[in-house]
């Protein structure tokens, strides 16, 4: 008898399994549409549908499909038990079920106006992922990979430009959503459209932190494939990455804001507090990202030095770059700060040091391996976006909320692109152009981000509002604005072709170069440009200490510090593997700062070894200098010499 | 008031996410603590500590350290609730605890002797994984990268043996193993060292059949290092591989098996039962596989033809192959057939069709993807194995049953190796030598999937009985026999060395090829051997029916199929794809038989085209060829002439 018992709860379990396979058979193949779908499109240069657009509509036809089609079936999930005992919900609950014992995990509080919902068809409920799968599996690889694909000197050529647009156009475009949002509830509640329910002025802001991060994944796919203008892909992409950082730990510091009395007070102890913790976590989670990155990039370099056949293991020099930029994330969770915001950081980091250390063969197996990851994290992503418009159980629809909202977040991308743009543009030697803002203000597309941090709380009745206008936004603008960007570049004579290539680093690709040369001549114009002082500062130190820390690149440290640090430098220097090599041919190679000046734009800069230099070495240089991350692109830059002293000296 | 009690909720679900962050920090740790010593082994040539080995002490150590450092803490767990309004166990459960619903997700039934366990330490509960990660996150990417690696020639030369090995000796291991511990287990009854629990016949052959699945991934890596003898190799992989499968399934039988009155008594219907049960499930899951692989392999053969601009995005390519290949082992769950076979099968196939029709950037990426994942998981595995021994809550050692298990695996690896060579010997005109039968006793190693089938089922005491004991000789036989491979090799006189590649096309490798002329010499005798006759059966159909179906190598179907056929042979050669070249260019291609006779093992087998061909597919059927999976390895093949009737006739 208890045999047959146990063999049919074996039955059940197999059961409860096989739903899952179900529902993941059910992406699988949702997923494998969009791509068959997208090769046909990709093979007629059809360009109205990305492929994250194809998964969102087979989402939403799937999503249809099991809303209306199949039936509800689970009579006994939405009934909610009494149980005195308990005082609190413990996480693992222990029950006792006529004689057998049965054992929950906890997932979640419900509140009591949602456990309607539950009452439902089991379907629907099962096709509903958990909100921190999103935080947790999907996002990070998407983000990580933005971040390592970084590796633009474009990028650090427009680094005030892209921080002052992340920083101050997201906290701009949050302020003037939520100030909308809330003139909009305001009237709404005025003329009965909206019953007042509790949506505070926080709310408000709360939904226009969320809508602040755009996502023009779309955009720069269409961008690479037409290969526009390189300045307007890398503000774009440089924009959109470190704009979601700002987002998300905005949205937190906005969540945990809750002023002591009124919530609809303004509260200046709890502000600051918001304001505190965002700089604090945002910080933190930068420090715990790049310091990963950094002992990542020390590894391998001390790998690459000493035990130089260790790169014929690329397996474990990928394993060991996974695991350690995944340790990023789960660090920073762990310590209560953001993981995705350290592990954005992490690939950047990773990107501009350790990328230099491994061996070819990892360079390109970590790349492939991101790259994979990324693209089925935001197919699944966008395919889910489009199921849950129908599977996801409490959606309030407002219309008239929702119109407000996309007024908004047009008004709140205008007021961040133009004033911005006419700020910066003051102070750049190569302006912004206006056919390049208009773009940028069309490329404001929501995504994945605005979606994840939508789902993540759905408790609460605006919760509830704010992540169905939020959704309904986002399929809005990666239809219309995803599926219209070649037309307005068109619109816009923004130039584009084949001539100039956009993610392929310009050095590498002389013949594309040969033919671009009046591009190349109005790129010269640009590089003595905008954000020189910023750049320059920044490129002294990371010339002088890091690289030489952290990669073979650059000079040693013991030239570029000043002479009374020689022990501390030598010891930096690790002496069990750079410094090694340095004694054991006795021989110092300086990169000729001179080199680094105007002719830098003409493709070669071969460094010119100051003496007679290991091969091992100087390979290395040159490859760092020609994949050239923080190449100068023609940068005026003066940098003193750092080879001035006599370098036997500073090794004896 | 309501917005405190939120914000203490939301902290509450940060510690628990934040709990889970930890764990998996602490995971990551291990495995790069791991990396980081196999780098230095393999630096150091020191080949006693394979990565799983170093992962399994890592583990260790772990485990002791959280066992004895960190303090039992959550109390309230490990209290059993009474509720008498529930009849059974609802998927989710909604209980309201002090007017607060909260949501449980069901986890498993526990039975009341295990209930103190969870008394204890909530650190080691959350270190221990559900069962389920093991069969369907962590075990499919390891074996479906072993199906794909499976692509030898040597595999199918020695096909009759392998099929002899996996099939026939894990059937006997198993009933051995089960004989030898029913008496076992009687006689300690007998003297009073066990307690009369039910430890049934079935639970003994439960034990026999997940002690079958033998997995020398150590032994392997050291024989692919070294560059042992390939037919060893051949041998040893393909057994482990297939062996798995066997083992799974029959491990899935046995615990179905339920006779009806007397649970040791011998009951013929349930056992014809359970042998029906295993034949189906084992043919179903065979089906499910390869069928999803020959649909991959169709979908990327039309795209090469039709749309031959499609290898140019190699990650749609890939990503199609990945969601198709996980789809066979989701279609095998949601079947109720076994997702491992399945997708066993899958990768077998894959490799066999599939692999030829991708693009080169294609290949590798699926290459280095599945690698990666099988690196990982498979070291995953070994950490949590070492972790598992002090983590785990409700282990029973028992001295006496885990020496009488060492001395039954012995036992039953003896009876099935020795017998089994014997008989094939009689059978092979190339014998398989003394010295390999004793390697191949002494790589029976336990590993992954022993320990995956008994973690899977730990309620009742036999089966916690059952998992520790498997554990331990897990455990025993890694660190013993994976260390003792190098040594064995010397002791066994088994030749090994630079000159002959494991895992390497002979014809791949011609440098290689001349110095080991002797051996190629004793090679040439060798094909001429046993299994040719399964081996010429499978290779004509294969060559004449399935590849020109499937792939771009082998004649065209309207040529291999007789002439009435011609109608079908047309409309399934898929007149969109191949046909349509057939048709642009008139002319046909076909393999030269008699090329693929004697000389083949001579290295270069261009295929003499018939007539004047396109280029296209010449440059794939040569490569196919060469890629030779199937290769003929000097066989003495005679198949008809299928080019017989004249080719224009055919296609009018």
């Amino acid at each position: 008898m208890e045999k047959l018992k146990k063999y049919v709860s074996v039955k059940d379990e197999d059961h409860f399994y096989h739903q899952g396979a179900v529902e993941l058979l059910i992406f699988n193949f949702l997923l494998i549409l969009t791509i068959l779908t997208i090769w046909l499109f990709k093979n007629h240069r059809f360009r109205f549908l990305h492929e994250t657009g194809g998964a969102m509509l087979y989402g939403l036809v799937m999503g249809l499909i099991i809303r209306y089609v199949t039936k509800s079936s689970d009579v006994e999930s939405g009934t909610v038990y009494e149980c005195e005992k308990l005082k609190s919900g413990p996480s693992t609950l222990l029950i006792n079920i006529t004689n057998q014992v049965y054992e929950y995990q906890y997932k979640r509080e419900i509140s009591h106006h949602n456990v309607n919902g539950h009452q439902g068809n089991a379907m629907l409920q099962k096709m509903t992922f958990d909100p921190s799968i999103f935080f947790n599996i999907l996002l990070p690889p998407i983000i990580f990979h933005a971040g390592y694909s970084l590796k633009k000197r474009h990028f650090f050529r427009n680094l005030g430009s892209i921080l002052a647009y992340a920083f101050l156009g997201t906290a701009i475009s949050c302020i003037v959503i939520g100030l909308i949002m809330y003139g909009f509830v305001k009237a709404m509640v005025h003329i009965g459209q909206l019953k007042q329910w509790e949506f505070h002025f926080t709310d408000c802001l709360f939904f226009g932190s969320l809508m602040s991060a755009t996502d023009p994944v779309t955009v720069l796919a269409i961008f690479h494939e037409l290969n526009v203008d390189t300045d307007l892909y890398t503000l774009l992409f440089g924009e959109s990455v470190l704009n979601d950082a700002v987002a998300i730990v905005l949205t937190h510091s906005i969540s945990i804001y809750s002023p002591k009395e009124n919530p609809n007070a303004f509260d200046a102890a709890a502000f600051f507090q918001s304001v505190g913790n965002f700089l604090g976590i945002f910080a933190g989670s930068f420090a715990m990202g790049s310091s990963y990155a950094v002992v990542t990039a020390l590894i391998s370099f001390m790998h690459l030095t000493k035990f130089t056949k260790l790169c014929e293991f690329p397996m474990l020099e990928t394993g060991l770059f996974f695991l350690l930029s995944w340790s990023a994330f789960l660090s920073a969770e762990a310590a209560g700060l953001t993981g995705i915001v350290a592990v954005l950081f992490c690939g950047v980091t990773q990107a501009h040091y350790t990328y230099n250390n491994l061996s070819p063969d990892s360079k390109m197996r970590t790349k492939q391996l991101f790259e994979f990851m990324n693209f089925l994290a935001e197919n699944v992503i966008f395919c889910y976006m489009g199921l849950a418009l129908f599977t996801f159980q409490n959606h309030i629809f407002n219309p008239l909320f929702i119109f407000g909202a996309l007024v908004a977040v047009f008004v709140a991308r205008a007021s961040n692109i133009y004033p911005l743009s006419f700020l910066l543009n003051l102070g750049r030697k190569q302006k912004i152009p206006r056919n390049f803002q208009h773009m940028m203000m069309f490329s404001g597309l929501r995504g994945a981000i605005a979606f994840a941090l939508a789902i993540r709380d759905t408790d609460s009745q605006p919760k509830q509002m704010v992540f169905t206008t939020a959704l309904l936004i986002v399929l809005f603008t990666v239809c219309v604005f995803g599926g219209g960007t070649t037309p307005m570049l068109t619109w816009l004579h923004i130039r584009f072709g084949f001539f100039y290539r956009v993610g392929v680093d310009p050095d590498e690709d002389l013949k594309a170069k040969a033919a671009s040369q009046s591009a190349s001549d109005l790129d010269k114009n640009t590089t003595k440009a905008e954000s020189a002082w910023l750049f320059r500062i920044w490129y002294g130190f990371d010339h002088k200490y890091l690289k030489p820390l952290l990669t073979h690149a650059g000079p040693p440290l013991t030239s570029t510090l000043p002479e009374w640090c020689n022990p501390v430098a030598r010891l930096l220097t690790s002496p069990s593997a750079y410094g090694d090599q340095l004694k054991d041919d006795d021989t110092v190679y300086i990169i000729n700062n001179d080199e680094l000046t105007e002719n830098c734009e003409s493709s070669a800069h071969t460094p010119v070894p100051a003496q007679d230099s290991t091969d091992c070495i100087q390979a290395t240089g040159k490859e760092d200098i020609q994949e050239g991350d923080l190449g100068l692109g023609g940068y005026k830059l003066q940098l003193q010499h750092t080879a001035g002293q006599p370098q036997k000296n500073s090794l004896a």
